[in-house]
């Protein structure tokens, strides 16, 4: 089968090998891809960064958004079968630990990732364990079906924080972020706030996701002082950082008003300072941490906010390949005029 | 000033009289109203029945929903002023109790009501303690403004439980039924069941507030069965029961799903029995009772769902007519074939 | 090995017999048990009632109460390891359906009861999925280790409220009751009210768990109004009722204050009826039931409170005999003058 | 009436002032004190450090934590009575910002302070607005009732998270970090440890008050790793922060396990940087700012802790003083070998 694999350090970008269609265990199924999505830690792996070097063995089949079918269902799975309609968590927790056994699996103490730690989506072929599957509705497109894991972190970095009817801002306007815009006004968040530096595309994208207000920062002196104007006074009830620069953390505590909720779901290079005791202390705000997606939580709120009807992603999804055209669709990413780009199999 | 009283027991109805305009007191203001609203408690009180009866003193100004603007304020009020735009809580807790110290002052131990402990809103001029008010945007219409009381039982119930993204079933299409159900279209939930025995008129109101799903209760045999059905099987996430008859209480209890959550608005004329073995403890449900609105928590909740842009109530209120013509309203709301009924003072 | 086995329906009580050790699938492990204790569950199949009929096919190995240790384990187990000392919850869930993947296992769509829809614990040596399995800290005796799922019954029922530092009323003084009594006492609330019918025994018991204050209810007119008495006027800010009676569930909805909590563990055999109006919409209370434990959460939580030392449960074991003599054990039960009974296996 | 004044800043030190007895307005109450106790808050006055000079207008009367009797009412007034055995809080809150109308008045947007914004409780008599009264059980030795100030302070960091059961490390044994560790001995937390850095004194009655385990940080390498090894590996649950430091700051950020939750109520005079990506992003924590009490939550769970009988807080009042004896208090509070000291009016 074809497969897109990282397959030696000195090798600049990503190769389409073909390998054998992997079997899967009692307890796995095997999935024929529809659509797969490339996400920023398939780009991570493409320049082979830091991170990639300490964390990936290779070679490695990458990718880990996808949407497919079962052909192929282990002698010991129980609930899924041959011809559902599925797409999976690319967390991989051991079930077992305190953690997974209290609804946190997303913080297993063993836990791998699709497409880094184990052999990955991007291939006409995909072995996952049953716990791992999620069934979509018949409804539900494979594209938008391929996109759940970044919409899961957008679901999750939302519900973090009570948003519902409250004053939010995002900081950021990467793909996950104009998700979470997205997920803002399907539930009906008094103010959406979007932030982002300068990419006028991706700011084009959060208007159109429903963001109420857009603020260019890197046109604006004083952040918070311009989420305070817009929110009234007191500043944000919920911040939402997705960008993981230090500017956009620091700026994400300052401007959340007094009691009120900073999710960081951005990851920053550096170390990050804070003035602890006026920021934190005296205004009583809470900071969350967020990670990959509640298991499985986040799965069911993300279906009954598309069920509803409210949540529109259709439009996030700006650009689509062939799936042999991979290169076509990293280089977009890389470049950044884009929000999510989805390879189709077909 | 006009004032619509209703002045003796043995009068049928209400009478228009002219009366003093009320005095505020130190910590009160005095406000004039732009548009009142009738309630379903101002019809008890018109039938003079038996709740009526007992609580009610004569002579009485009816009225708790309003809109209207400050013209005196007591020399100890503190933060609002002559000249702002105002709706406010119809009911007068004590603010001492633990009750009202931790949050819950809808279920004070020693509150009044406003139109039926005290003289009310249905008058050109209201008296209310500064405690009671609310600040309205300057974009709210008077007309939507003046029906927030409602609006807010109607919150008060769907945040009760979590309804975000989830199956919601919600019994009884009046007034507030189908304002509720404009409140779960506004944040998303996957699913919005409306449930009323007949009246045409305002299963189309549920329609339009965005019910997904329309059961005529006075044509199924099994209305659990058919929520179970629409459901996927398991029954609804959460019923809200906001018709106050047996019927629907005991369905409400019966359609939700294993550790569902049961809202219960309406308020029944007789007792009401349950297997509470198979249908509350090996379910593992949750039933909730829900009075008034949350000080003030559910009135900013409101004021937030409302600024979204989400929460769409103009045409539930389906019916206008001058404050003088006030008898109009009354039958109309007797009658049924409406949403909500509003006065106008000009 | 020898088993404490139900036989046959024209059998009377239940029989010692001498049948194969189970061996264990790829993903379970086999127990040598320690200790085993003796349900309310176990008596009903013992008495062979109308629910044993209808549920118990038969013969059945009884029980789900133990503590032992892992003797074998199967190809597939993961964590758990030959030589573990351990417990285990006796609920076997699906783990794929919404409810198991959302923390609420205990309310699986397909789960299996150990001991009766499965074969249990009264034996030498028991099969249990890994996925069951609880370890134990060296501390815990194998005594207090084999109650953990009926004292999870009452952790679960005691934080299915907010209990710490709140006045609690809990209706019926068996082994679970309790228990729950002190959990209460263990969290800090406030006032334990214990209620119990007349048994002095169990009410004595009661008292030595930590209940500030015991009502006898054959001997009160007005069971609500003596809560009311002791709790200040209002009426206890949380009940539990863990009786199952019709007058005690009545009674726990009456005697909770304004905005307070009912716990319904208890599984009464009639419908029951209420005032809703009055009792549970104007009151705005939240009615809860409660069966099984949560997986693991309460398994960490009552965890956590036995390390504490906080939780004294040893003299709620108030009766031991050895594994044959276990016909004395269910005699004591029917009987009703004692806590737990445990069965020792050496 | 007597009164402890700071008078100039010129001055070293406090001086005992003759001052008129104030007159309550109508909605206050006039107190007269039996014991008051010494806040860290006033020996920032006393030393007239920098937050003191840019806060504070001379001359003052110094206090905010007493306990004493309700001697005149204003004409207004509606609970409370004279006779009334009361304590109350020091946060005077405006009442109607949105931070007071849903529960968050310990961050009102205009609140004063007792004892630094206005006169204080260090004098025979008191005035306060009825609304900051709190009424104690007579069962309440005055001494006990005068620290419920730094005792919620306490109580609101402790159930700023979720404590009960859980392994919680307190991070300074100062007054208020040692009355947090008896608060946490109170609601059955599975491990309690305490960290300090040299005062014996401090850690001996951090021993007394319940900790499970004491750690010495001036004489730890690596205090979080310390922390991983007391709770099996992973780190505790809850870190609650209470001395201010930044090595404080940052171990109970890194000693907390993932997904669990940092509690900080100590005010560090710094800017305190962090790893954001691996110590909060990935590991998924929470972290709280906490300041004064919740409005009134605090205060009622305080209550029903103390009358529990679970809270045994009376060894950690250490000195007592007559009020005219002051400067030793503070000279003990300098040299820190202590815990609460309380001055008596009589």
């Amino acid at each position: 089968m074809k497969a897109i694999v990282k397959a030696k350090p000195e090798l600049g970008g990503l190769e389409l090998r073909d390998i054998p269609v992997p079997k899967p265990g009692p307890t796995e199924v095997l999935i024929k891809n529809k659509v797969v999505a490339i996400c920023g830690t398939d780009l991570h792996i493409y320049n082979w960064d830091a991170w990639s070097q300490n964390r990936v063995k290779l070679p490695r089949v990458l990718g880990h958004e996808f949407a497919g079918e079962i052909v192929e269902a282990g002698s010991a799975v129980k609930k899924f079968k041959v011809g559902d309609y599925i797409s999976g968590e690319g967390h991989l927790a051991c079930g077992f630990c305190e953690m997974c056994r209290t609804g946190q699996g997303h913080i297993c103490e063993d836990w791998k990732g699709l497409g880094y730690d184990i052999d990955g989506a991007f291939a006409e072929y995909l072995v996952l364990p049953e716990t791992n599957l999620v069934l979509n509705r018949p409804e539900l497109t494979p594209e938008i079906a391929s996109i759940q894991d970044p919409l899961g972190n957008a679901v999750h970095s939302v519900f973090a924080a009570d948003c519902v009817a409250k004053k939010v801002a995002v900081f950021g306007c990467g793909p996950v972020g104009v998700l979470a815009i997205a997920v803002l006004k399907s539930i009906g968040a008094a103010q959406v706030i979007a932030l982002g530096r300068r990419n006028e595309y991706r700011l084009d994208l959060a208007r159109k996701a429903g963001a109420t207000h857009i603020l260019k920062t890197s046109e604006i002196d004083d952040v918070p002082a311009a989420i305070r104007e817009i929110t009234g006074g007191k500043g944000a009830d919920v911040t939402i950082e997705i960008a993981g620069s230090k500017n956009a953390i620091q700026d994400a505590v300052r401007a959340v008003r007094p009691g009120g909720d900073v999710v960081l779901l951005g990851i920053p290079a550096e170390r990050i300072d804070f003035n602890v005791a006026e920021e934190i202390v005296f205004k009583a705000i809470h900071i969350h941490g967020i990670t990959g997606r509640r298991m499985y939580d986040t799965w069911y709120r993300m279906g009954g906010l598309l069920q509803s009807g409210n949540l529109q992603v259709e439009d996030i999804i700006t650009h689509r390949f062939p799936f042999d055209d991979f290169e076509k669709g990293f280089q977009l990413m890389r470049q950044g005029d884009c929000g999510k780009v989805v390879l189709n199999m077909e």
